[in-house]
């Protein structure tokens, strides 16, 4: 094995060894302790965000756009119409992913530098009552920029409609609390706040919902009704699950009660951003977002094209310094990001900084 | 981590502590060295099948199930159709999945201890001119039975249609050489012959099926058009790769090479089920197909209810002795499965002969 590169990335990211350790034996996906392993797998994963009252826990196969188009599958059914609320690339996804389908999809966009507005969304409802369900992307990972869950949620439910929320780069570190918070179903993945490895989405979907969308998906791999029957019927996965990659988020999930849950790790990833922010400002890099709209999770910095710094050299430089950026993901802007979560403190941060402090001198003067 | 049972499953299966040991660190799914493993990993998976002249590898996240629906969506079109040849679940399991999707499918049944008759499926082509695909599973895992690709292959071939071939519990270990072999997709996954870790499917594919597939498939996810032309444009994956699943399975093919590719790997397997059958046999246990059509990958034994020997203590007084079995998919039969697959060799099944001889001692004493 090589040294891990530090991953200042939105997932895959930075683990512990303890949770890469975790994947060192083999299971069978059969038997009784694969079985707990997946039992604990689902109650954890509910308690992350209070959900073990009102939701139920369905993991799936794949990276995080496959729970997003099996939730799409599974509870926008052919009668159904979406609206998403987009600022950002994820949102377009979801619109993407409805309309190869079949599926009626509308959409609200506001620019990749503002948050989506609740007013705006009531306004649409009351407009087009064909309207069955809302899709919000809680932070985009396209800027990191935050959106209003809460607000939203109660205007979705108060005009009567179902919430569906990518979570994908909130979970575990945002707060989420389905115990006072009205949503049909969440949608994250196993690699960004919980600091699991890649390879794995699960929903939290209220149960009459998916009792409602039996038979409807048109895939059978995404069909989450069917996935969460099968946990239900024996607790075993329908189709083969990455054992190891379960094992693994399983401990990043023990890890994550042992650090003090999703408010201490927000408070970790704060820590993260302010060390991460209050440095570049001081290396003369300006912040894409208004400050009150960013998430401690991934920060877009401008690359100052008149400081002759273009991201290839500027990544493999940090890249060589054993520190592994990303690029932007903007049409409008040429930037770069830099991921906030992982298991990464402040520590780490300071050194980023001392790299590209020094990245910085080296290009410029080249 | 606790010690690793042996894996007597069709996968997750035993791998070696090498390929363990190679998700140990972490990786950047945009970042170079990421891109180089993933380019390493598609050529690889093309030589093991002798497919660099013909065919293109496109690696999908999950488990062997979407690669199947991913190659079913993308290459059969709403004017194709399907004839699935049938002797187990996996065949069963295409029809559901093309069904689902919309598609025009038809199927011819055998038994499930009777292989594929190529005779049958001539008739069956020269019968309807609208049928445009014919799948094929080449190892049906539900028994390990072995259906005869060549034959079938020559007759879908000569009728002009084109072959998927479902080699799951084949690929790495049963010959299949798509230099002279007509097949339009090879379809596999990580954890079976190529003994890697679950969370990878992979389609070998002719670029000329890819290239009319464009826009067909109903899921963006599962656009094997799409996540070929991902991986063409700049070598990285459409969405989150599993990069420690990716990174076991290249190592796992490095160390099929310097086993000695298939030849040696189906030569060691065929050890492994000698071995079993002549054991399984002295212990009065019958192997459930006729050896002449039985796979060296997983066989299936009858359970000999007249002996009092009922799957669950028999499957749990072996795991409390380090084997975890499999149990049988038939409905006609009490049976149980043991693969001969893994990275396992002739000592480890003469110690679980060992084990299953006490096993039975204390359950028949009972």
């Amino acid at each position: 094995m090589s040294e891990s590169p530090i991953l200042l990335t939105p997932g895959p990211l930075t683990t512990s060894i303890e949770t890469r350790r975790a994947m060192l034996r083999d299971w069978g996906s059969r038997d009784p302790a694969f079985i707990a392993l997946t039992a604990e797998l689902r109650a954890r994963l509910l308690a992350v965000a209070r959900g073990e009252g009102t939701h139920v826990a369905v993991p799936l196969q794949g990276s995080g756009t496959f729970i997003v188009e099996a939730a799409i599958a599974t509870l926008i059914g052919p009668t159904d119409k979406l609206l998403v609320l987009i600022n950002g690339a994820y949102g377009e996804r979801m619109v993407t992913i409805g309309k190869r389908m079949g599926r009626a999809v509308e959409a609200i966009r506001w620019a990749e530098d503002r948050p989506v507005e609740p007013a705006r969304v009531a306004e649409a409802l009351r407009a087009d009552p064909s309207i069955t369900h809302v899709a919000l992307v809680h932070c985009e990972t396209t800027t990191g920029i935050l959106n209003p869950l809460e607000d939203v949620a109660a205007i979705v439910a108060g005009a009567g409609r179902a919430l569906l929320l990518d979570a994908m780069s909130s979970f575990g570190a945002l707060p989420i609390d389905l115990s006072t918070t009205p949503v049909t179903a969440v949608l994250a993945s196993s690699n960004k706040c919980l600091e699991g490895v890649p390879g794995l989405g699960f929903a939290l979907v209220e149960p009459p919902a998916l009792e409602r969308a039996k038979g409807v998906s048109p895939s059978l791999s995404f069909d989450l009704h069917a996935q969460w029957k099968g946990f239900e019927a024996d607790g075993q996965w329908r189709f083969t699950p990455p054992v190891q990659v379960v094992a693994a988020l399983v401990e990043a999930l023990r890890l994550l009660e042992t650090e003090g849950g999703p408010k201490a790790r927000h408070a970790r990833y704060s820590d993260n951003f302010r060390t991460l922010l209050a440095g570049m400002r001081r290396l003369g890099f300006e912040l894409f977002l208004d400050e009150a709209v960013q998430a401690p999770i991934i920060a877009t910095f401008h690359l100052p094209a008149d400081r002759g710094l273009a991201f290839r050299p500027f990544y493999e430089a940090l890249a060589a310094r054993g520190f592994l950026i990303y690029p932007g993901k903007l049409t409008q802007a040429e930037t770069f990001r830099i991921g906030c979560i992982g298991a990464l403190d402040r520590h780490d941060f300071e050194r980023l900084l001392e790299a590209v402090a020094e990245t910085v001198r080296v290009l410029e003067a080249a």
